[in-house]
């Protein structure tokens, strides 16, 4: 279907969002907002965007009658989560045009399948290497030296499905504690700091970056995100050309987040990448108040085949993820003058589970 | 139950919302962007509102076991139209708290009621008399003069439910075209220009006020509101002054909308209050990409019992309707660098409906 010419898609038209988190709830916002509906799929019947959608299923991502019945009622299907299944991917894209689409998917779900492609695209990141058995691990710890990280090739977010490879690090428990799962060896990144650039492409290759932003995270989750980074003008330049690569070699239709370490070499700023997000993606929220178009508007153009809005940004931001029991301070943000307080909508405070985040926009 | 001590509504609580036009449309997005949820009631089972909203009700607002379902459903209570009828009003005020509360919808429900209202605090309006017979018309038009208006006190907007009482008027055919309803009679004010102030009271009697708006009307129906006014420094403070007197004295919860003429006076600004509008309102629009809160966050913010957001403006802005067909161009005002498009979902064009807007945002 994705190869076919389409035309733009008309208000009232219905986008099919895969995953119900708070990226599909600020999706479906965004989208209503341009006079799209939005039909929500997700396994979970308590998902926050089901409040704002027109309609939602709850079915098993392999449940492919559940699945086509979701298609059959959208125009457009795009997804808010990397992990949809290739399959489940397969069979929307029979029916429907998927945004990104699955062969974006399917390259950016597996971090051995993304290295490997930005390895031959030329774009400079850590050394890896496939592990499989523990003959593998050993083998590429020979290679990669220690300290080094050991990653799941699937399913891994927020420090999930990783573990730290130190001189006295055991490799076979290592392997184990991932459920000896297919996996990646990475060499240890000594790391400056970490910026992102997420950026758009529309369906006729027009590409619009936000400016590079700046992430702090603690325990691996997201903190806070910075705008503009501290960066030089030549890497910050280099960062956005990296993500136009990227975006451009997968025939990119979407946002897309491109997480990067920054490292000093020789006093000189140098970007590597760590990892693709094919979606919206957390470290782009400060955009919602601080720029003139909203990461969620620009994916909701892209994907309907507009054109893309302006990144610009209108200030200095800063957003703050609110994870856990710093949502219940709702009150005190809410009374602070300017800043912009953003709530998900779940009902269970778990620890370090993203409640919301709060934009806050400085003068330039 | 509004005379209560109430606690600030928790996130996660649901708010009712009467109504679902735009209005509700966009007062439902923004409550769940700070973590509520709304149960819309509207008779109407093609409400722009449904798309965005938790649960909907399809049911006439004198179907008080239908009401009686919905209020029990929902924390608090608001509407999106002031015509919402006393008993339903009173039926909801009876088991939740609902704002703004049955007094104000009473006062701004009724043209005469809420002239009279104006009158004895002492705000400037034109002169007005109760018409409810060709006898009292004889006698109003024999005191006001010709030109002057003749409106239904209730169900009247964008200019319908009113006819010009011009030098050669049939008086009698003039009451039989408004069907000989209740109505009142309005001395022509022949105004400079209009302006309106869209302003927040919250619940411990905080108010906000949006800088003063300039509007153009065609054919009665709200064409451009531009901000700030034309208008004078002790007029602009003159009209934020009678918004917060008005506010006050109706012990006011939520969003006001205070339509305004500007006269000249000898060479001075002078205001005299048109009408007022007990909720958001369409002069307000602008507020969404160019204040620091938007009108719906706000008037959410007012009656979940939250402080009140800065009504700060970002620049210079201005909005202007889509009406019928041009809502057609959106291709175009999707790709005009910085304009923000806002469609409500209506499926139907009519000429003159309200089908969108558009945002746009200068440097001051």
């Amino acid at each position: 279907m994705n190869d076919t010419v389409l035309d733009a898609l008309r208000p009232g038209a219905v986008i099919g969002i895969v995953g119900g988190g708070q990226l599909g709830r600020m999706l479906s916002i965004a989208a209503a907002n341009l006079g799209f509906r939005t039909h929500i799929y997700c396994p979970d019947a308590d998902s926050p965007a089901f409040d704002v959608a027109y309609q939602h299923t709850v079915a098993a991502y392999d449940d492919y009658e559940a699945l086509l019945r979701f298609v059959a009622s959208v125009d457009v299907v795009t997804y808010e989560f990397e992990n949809v299944p290739h399959r489940a991917a397969q069979v929307i894209a029979n029916e429907r045009p998927l945004f990104p689409d699955a062969e974006a998917l399917a390259t950016t779900q597996d971090r051995y399948t993304e290295k490997s492609f930005l390895r031959d695209l030329g774009i400079p990141l850590a050394d890896f290497a496939r592990v499989d058995s523990i003959a593998d691990l050993e083998e590429a710890v020979a290679t990669l030296g220690r300290p080094s990280v050991l990653k799941t090739r699937r399913f891994g977010y927020d420090g999930k499905g990783q573990v730290m490879i130190r001189t006295e690090t055991d490799l076979t428990q290592a392997f184990q504690s991932l459920l000896q799962q297919p996996s990646v060896l990475e060499a240890f990144v000594p790391f400056e700091r970490e910026v992102s650039v997420v950026a758009a492409r529309s369906r006729g290759g027009q590409f619009a970056a936000f400016d590079v932003t700046e992430n702090r995270h603690e325990n691996h989750v997201l903190r806070t995100s910075t705008v503009p980074a501290n960066l030089s003008a030549s890497a910050s330049k280099e960062a956005l050309a990296i993500a136009r690569k990227v975006a451009d070699a997968l025939n990119y239709v979407g946002v897309i987040g491109v997480e990067m370490f920054v490292v000093k070499d020789g006093g000189k700023d140098r970007i590597l990448v760590n990892e693709l997000a094919p979606r919206v993606h957390n470290s782009g929220h400060w955009t919602q108040d601080c720029a003139v178009t909203s990461q969620f508007e620009q994916h909701i153009r892209a994907i309907a085949g507009w054109p893309l809005g302006s990144p610009a940004r209108l200030g200095r931001a800063e957003m703050t993820n609110l994870l856990g029991e710093e949502a219940l301070d709702w009150r005190k943000i809410a009374a602070e003058p300017g800043a912009h307080l953003h709530l998900y909508g779940k009902a269970q405070v778990k620890r370090g589970r993203k409640m919301g985040h709060v934009n806050r926009l400085k003068p330039d």
